[in-house]
């Protein structure tokens, strides 16, 4: 029964492979935490672009721009610590979310595929009424912090993996604290969230 | 202390109106829920675009598209009921996320603005190891009969309401079961998690 509700699961998503999930059918670790203290939504996207300086009087605003990967906004809320923003960034990198050529899933690594990490406090969010509230988010420079050292994981990974220098991945990030500019096209973002 | 904190927060988000948020610093109803049964993930545009029918043979694929104003990523999960459904189309139709042209934040329908609707059960993952599960995602003949109530709930209060009317605005939404194809632009997507 549990295989079969499995299956159809998959299908349901427009996932590729659904074999690829494994047999395992022990409760999960849970990604949706009681009280988490990092959280990341993630999207797989062929192309993304995000200004990263507004305009000024005399310049233009500045872009950074990705291809095929996958995009990773991030919150962090009271308690977050560098150990979880490393560790969230690594599984980010690996967790298996990205389509291969042949329909399989691997991580972005093993895509291999670019990264934009755009920083988003409103993810912190709680809603009252008809309003969100962000008393949950932690403090304006904590956070700008945990996010370079969360940016600076992403950087050394793929920077020092082999199949990603070759492919010539970047990781590009947004300017914590700004209003985040941004478009981008997908083949089945396939949102995910994930919270430690 | 507090108040000085959410006028911090406020500008970490780039939100236009760190005062819109008020003063109530009691305990905020969580949005994220220990159980949810339903979970969305809301995002502000400038424009988007689904495709809601893959090309076939003879035929090309077709899209829907929208204008200013919000996407809606919607799951399903176990214990999910049509009542819960119809309250978080409500909620998500009256929460106060978009910013109005005189920069303050208004709900979609005051806005007045389009809707896009993605179904996107992935959102019910659960990552173990390197993997995401889906054990906690409703049925797929359930999470289709909840996603129609879900989007009649908009259909019905956009087209019923008089400045949106005017407006000319539209509820778009994705094929249940169908990969997402998608792209967007937005002005600061403002990425909300809300479960219930």
């Amino acid at each position: 029964m549990e295989a079969t509700a499995q299956t159809e699961s998959s299908t349901q998503f427009g996932l590729p492979n659904p074999g690829f999930f494994g047999v395992d059918h022990m409760q999960g670790a849970s990604s949706s935490a009681t009280n988490p203290s990092v959280r990341v939504v993630l999207q797989q996207c062929m192309g993304a672009q995000l200004m990263v300086q507004p305009a000024t009087e005399g310049s233009e605003p500045q872009f950074v721009e990705i291809r095929r990967g996958v995009i990773v906004y991030i919150c962090f809320l009271k308690g977050a610590t560098k150990t979880l923003a490393e560790k969230m960034a690594k599984l980010a990198l690996t967790v298996r979310l990205s389509e291969s050529d042949d329909g399989k899933l691997v991580s972005v690594i093993d895509l291999p595929g670019d990264v934009l990490i755009i920083p988003q406090a409103t993810l912190g969010g709680t809603v009252k009424g008809k309003v969100m509230q962000y008393h949950k988010n932690i403090a304006k420079d904590e956070g700008l912090q945990l996010y370079s050292e969360f940016v600076s994981v992403f950087r050394k990974t793929i920077e020092k993996n082999e199949k990603c220098a070759t492919a010539g991945c970047v990781v590009r990030h947004g300017t914590y604290g700004n209003r985040q500019v941004f478009s981008c096209q997908t083949n089945g973002p396939y949102t995910h969230l994930i919270e430690l």
